[in-house]
Parts: structure tokens; C-alpha cells; sequence
């Protein structure tokens, strides 16, 4: 199928769903008996023992499996900035997903602001009705804070996709691409390209791992400053020798290559002067930092992009589902460092069923087993860091 | 079934449902090549006709069929200001009955402020995901400033159906109670017990069908002054004989008494005095304001309750489903007077399939013909106003 009829058949099927989520009933009203139950004036009893005691909103009403997929509209795919009306399709499509890998009820909240004083109030205030909160698609800088001070606010976890699914995922990925490569993590000079949203959370992901070597690399070259306060965290601890210059310059020598940056950047070249056996993941979307086949006649050993029609497709929703069913399922109150890397950690484990190999890095995205081994391993995290409620 | 069983089961039965309603996906993502349609890359498709064209997300998003149920939780069925969490049982009881009688996909928002600045901005900073907003259990005289402020503030219509639900089913009713017993809407005589939410829409309802003589009642008597803006433009309209004193000197000679105020406050003598073949409707929940059996004792010829267990329930459910219905489907700028008076008079055309009589003023909350012919009714109304955009 070509990208034109492919672009064609894509606009003519959201033509015929008109949205790709609804609203279902659970609870009968056919008959004046049922709706005396489900509504007036049977409803007023789970209304009066909430009034008393709050947590029996979690046994009484939705909010244990209900998530909010909150977006500005600023960062949608590649399409950067093009407002919360029309990044609501993405966001139903998020909301389609967490539904078919986790049972969870998704319901996408367009957000007509770009102020994150407004961002944060805006979800504080709706927060009551949800057991959740996914921010998608919501551009760095802000995304960062907006996290950070919303999480701080609402008792509720609160999970940037973009940053952390994607770090999830990656980190997942290099954990197999490592004993694939026969490495450690220690030794690992890794390269990272792009210093946005996804960028920095991956960078921070693979010091949780324990990559001992990361240099960080943006359309400038490689990061010396930082323009945000995520940034100068991620880069003191980044660049341990110090280096500068280039992309090139940084890959010579290095082990792993990460783009979550833009298309093209790097060559069959620059691949030739990293390490032997070199692990490089192309994750921009649609077009990758490189070619899966150029990076291979470089010399790299392991090829990962965000593409399904490579192997070794690096995709959020590998992470994002089984994440959240894990934090509604304990109800925790945050989803930590530790749990991400549990989750991480159980994808890692779960071998493509032919085996662990160069092109089977990880389970396929509709692997059934993904989304309750990740979301147990969440649950464990969560009950082991006292984050848990349930 | 005793009261204290009727309680129980509800409380089981929100126990055993944990939710009422939930999402649903309506695009398949079975294979790589479905998610490759529904989310990336096909996905970016419509976001980017929907970033030249807005109207375009009426076309490929849910957009067009999805109303968020608003609440702050202060005025939930008789319980009072028992907070959002509280009231999200009540919110997600009309979700339900929203998709079970007119298939509209409505989202409970529950809001934790009662200021209306921030109420109006939140809700104005989550529309543009929605394409309708039916606020629900907001205090008088709040509800009034949301509602005003709110409709001037987005481009899709905002319906509080504590006063406007309620209005267009007493009309109905009225209008049917009127044939029965033989009278003209202007030789009316009228008394609505209660200056809230609801009674303020009521009797500006009355005024609009061309209810001649119209005296409010309140906990301190006959209204003579106003508290709000609202209650100052229904009080300039109503009470022309300029009568004072109690809600018993408000009811001598009356025709019609409406109350949605509280248990208990009219007597069979108090009917008595009413003329011959009185109209009472007793809408208080779950006590009315005067029993059936009393009225009918002190001599009301049609009587009414908001109760299923009684003739005649008055019941906002034989509005709201098919008023957003009709809304939804000529996407409405906003629901106008002429729109809600339209409503009314399609529902006082279906009689109850038995006929027309004195304890069948109108067909029942299941009835199968009610929706679709109030959305026609309003759809219709829509465009000849001018107010509708498809």
C-alpha cells in the first residue's frame, strides 16, 4: 500500500467511525425498577457514603479505571503545534488503545491552553472524576513543569507518555540489545539525539540503568548548557568526559545511538565510527535518523525504530497500557522512578515467542502477554515503595 | 420493596458495577495494519484536515455525539453541597441514562470549586472535546452566572437541566393538565413553591407559554424582592395582582400549584381553597411537597410527582436525551427558548399510549417514542431560529 492511498484510507475510516471511542452503559435501566437503583432515588446511598468517606468513590463509581488523556494540542506526533482540536484524534486513538491492551477507560480532555498555570489548574479541578491522569503530546518546556506541579497537586498519578512511555520502552529495548551485544551497562558510552520531552526522560532512564556515559546531542551539538531546569539536571549528570562538538563527534567511540530527534541525522559514516557490535534505536517518526538498512551497513549489530514496518519497533504502547493498569489496579499515588523501571524491567523479560534475538528485541505491540506483565510489575513496585493503596 | 431494602440493593448494586458507564472502542487495533489506520500514522491524517478546517473534527472524532455532564457537587438530587466526589454517582446515573435513551456519549465532570470564575474557565478550557455541556447539580444562584457566562464563552450549547430539564417537562405536563380540565393558559392562575434553580426556570417557562397570573413562593412567603438577577427579571414578570403574605394567601383561588421546593409544605385544606379541578404538581424528591392521596382529598383534579411509584411522574429524563439528541444532530449554536418550548410542546403530543387522562398527563420516562420526537421537535425549532450549523 502506498503513503497516498494509505493517507486515503486512513481519513475515509475516521470518516466512518466518527470517533473511536464511546460511552457504554453497565448498569440496566429497561424498567422503572432498574432506574429506581441505578439513578433517583437508589443513587443518593453511594452518594451519602462517599459524602463520609471519600475512598469509597474507588468501590462506588468509575473512577477506579478511569484515566484522563490530557493534551494542549502543542506536540502531536510530528505535527507540532496544531492546537487541542485537532490533536483530539490522537488522543482518542490513545484513549482506543489503553481500552484494547488494559480495560482502561480513557477519555481524552483537549485543553484550549498553552499556559501551564492553566494546564495545571484546569486538571486539578477536573481530577475528582478520574482515577488517573496521561498527559500526551504536550510540548517541552512546559511539559516538564506541568508534570511536576500537577503530580504535586492531585493524589492521583500523573504520567507524561511522551517522556516516560518512551523511556520505558527504550530502556526495555537496550536491556535486550545489551546481553544480545554481550555489554554491560557500566561500560556503555551511549549518544542521546534530541534533549525534548522524550529525549531528557530516556537520558534519565539510562542513568537509572546505569550507563555510565551519556552525552547528550541537539540540533547545536553536543549539550554543554541547559535551557530548562530538567535539562540541567539530566546534563550534570551527563558528559562525563567532557566533551564537545558535533553529532559525529560525539558517536566516535560510542556503543549506543538514541534519536528521538528528527529524520536523517545520521549516516552509514558516523555509524562506522562507533564501537563494534553498535545498538542504534531511530525512533523519529515517521522518518528515522537513519535507515534501518544504512545503519546496518555501518556495522550496527541491533536496529531499532518506531516504525512497525522494521523489526524491532520501540513503541509506547508497549509501556503506557500495562503501566496505568498496574497504578489504577493498587491505586498508587504516583508512578516512581522505581516502578517505571519495574515496568521496563518486565518488558525486558518477555522475549518475542521465537526468541530473543537482533530483529526480536522485544514482544509486538499486540502481544497479549505486554500489558498484565508489565502492569504486575508496577503493582509490586509500587506495593514495595509504600506508594500503594490498595 | 421496603425502603431499607431498596437502599441496600442500591448500595450492592453500585458495588458490584463499580461504574455505570465505561468506554468503548469503536476502531479495530487487532493488527498492526489496524493501528497502523487508527493511530499512527494514519491518525495524523485527520488531525491535520481537522488543523486547516475545525469544523472538519465534527467529521473524525466523537466531537459531534459527546456531552460533558458538569458538576461542582453542590446541589446533588436532595442531598446538598456534598462535593464532587460524592456527586459522581449522580452524574454517571445521568451518563447512562443519556446513552440509554438518545445514544449520546456523556462524560461526567466533576469539578472541585464552587467559584463560578473557575468554574466557567475550566469548563471553557476542556470544550473543545466536547460538543455540548449539560451542567447538573450547581446551587441557585450560581447556576444561573455559569450558565449565562459559560454559553457566551464557547461555540457549543450549555443546558443546565435542573432548571430548563425541568421546565420543559412541567410545561408538557401543564399543557396536558390544561386540555384535561378545560383551560386556557392565560386564564391561569399559578403558585410555584420554590425560587431555586428549577422554580426560576419554571415559572419563566409558564411566562413563555402565556401563564397569565404567576405568584412565587419561598420559605418566607410570596416573593416581593429578588436575590439574584435571575429571580429579579421572573419577579418583575409575575405576580400582577401585587398580592402579599403566606404560601396559603398565595393559593386561594389559584388553578395550578407547582412545587419544587421541599416535603410537606401544602395540605389538603390548603388545596381546598384552590379552585375547582386544581392542577397540582408536588415535585419534591423524595418527599413531595403534598402527598397524592391529600391532594386529590382537598379536592386537585390532576396530580403529579417527580416519584415512579405515582401517576403521573414529572421526570427530567423524558427531556434531556432527546433536547442534547436534537442539539447534537444540527449542532446547535446553543438551545434557545424557542428550542425548549418546542421540546415541551412535542412531548404534551404523546399522549400515553392508553389516552390522555388524569393520571396520564404523559408517556413514561421509557417510553421508545419520547427522544426522537423531542429531538426532532428542538432540531426543527433550531433551524427555523437560525441556530443550527448542520
Amino acid at each position: 500500500m502506498g503513503a497516498e492511498e494509505g493517507r486515503r484510507q486512513a481519513l475515509e475510516a475516521h470518516e466512518r467511525w466518527r470517533g473511536k471511542i464511546g460511552i457504554i452503559g453497565r448498569a440496566p435501566v429497561a424498567t422503572m425498577e432498574e432506574m429506581a437503583v441505578a439513578y433517583t432515588p437508589g443513587v443518593a446511598e453511594p452518594c451519602k457514603v462517599i459524602a463520609g468517606e471519600p475512598d469509597a468513590a474507588y468501590r462506588y463509581t468509575r473512577k477506579w479505571n478511569t484515566v484522563a488523556v490530557v493534551s494542549d494540542g502543542t506536540a502531536v506526533l510530528g505535527l507540532g503545534d496544531i492546537g487541542p482540536l485537532a490533536g483530539l484524534p490522537v488522543m482518542e486513538g490513545k484513549a482506543l488503545l489503553f481500552k484494547a491492551f488494559a480495560d482502561v477507560d480513557a477519555i481524552p480532555i483537549m485543553l484550549d491552553t498553552k499556559d501551564v498555570d492553566e494546564i495545571v489548574r484546569t486538571v486539578r479541578l477536573i481530577a475528582p472524576g478520574f482515577g488517573g491522569i496521561n498527559l500526551e503530546d504536550i510540548a517541552a518546556p512546559r511539559c516538564f513543569e506541568v508534570e511536576r506541579r500537577l503530580q504535586a497537586e492531585v493524589d492521583i498519578p500523573v504520567f507524561h507518555d511522551d517522556q516516560h512511555g518512551t523511556a520505558v520502552v527504550v530502556a526495555a529495548a537496550l536491556t535486550n540489545a545489551l546481553k544480545i551485544t554481550g555489554r554491560r551497562a557500566a561500560e556503555v558510552r551511549a549518544v542521546v539525539s534530541g534533549t525534548g520531552a522524550a529525549g531528557t526522560a530516556c537520558a534519565e532512564m539510562l542513568l537509572e540503568m546505569g550507563v555510565g556515559d551519556i552525552v547528550l546531542v541537539n540540533r547545536a551539538g553536543i549539550v554543554a548548557g541547559a535551557s530548562n531546569h530538567v535539562q540541567r539536571a539530566i546534563v550534570a549528570r551527563t558528559n562525563p568526559r567532557g566533551i564537545a562538538g558535533s553529532l559525529a563527534q560525539a558517536l566516535a567511540g560510542a556503543d549506543f545511538f538514541l534519536g528521538v530527534s528528527g529524520p536523517n541525522l545520521l549516516t552509514a559514516d558516523m555509524v562506522r565510527t562507533m564501537r563494534r557490535d553498535a545498538i542504534v534505536f531511530a525512533l523519529a517518526n515517521p522518518a528515522p535518523e537513519i535507515m534501518p538498512a544504512d545503519a546496518l551497513a555501518g556495522g550496527a549489530r541491533v536496529v531499532g525504530t518506531g516504525r512497525s514496518d522494521f523489526p524491532n519497533q520501540i513503541n509506547n504502547v508497549l509501556a503506557f497500557p500495562g503501566i496505568f493498569r498496574g497504578a489504577l489496579d493498587c491505586r498508587a499515588r504516583e508512578i516512581s522512578r522505581g516502578m517505571k523501571l519495574a515496568a521496563a524491567r518486565a518488558l525486558a523479560s518477555l522475549a518475542p515467542e521465537e526468541g530473543l534475538s537482533e530483529t526480536g528485541l522485544l514482544p509486538t505491540a499486540l502481544d497479549p502477554r505486554v500489558a498484565p506483565a508489565v502492569a504486575r510489575a508496577v503493582m509490586e513496585a509500587a506495593r514495595h515503595e509504600g506508594l500503594a493503596r490498595a
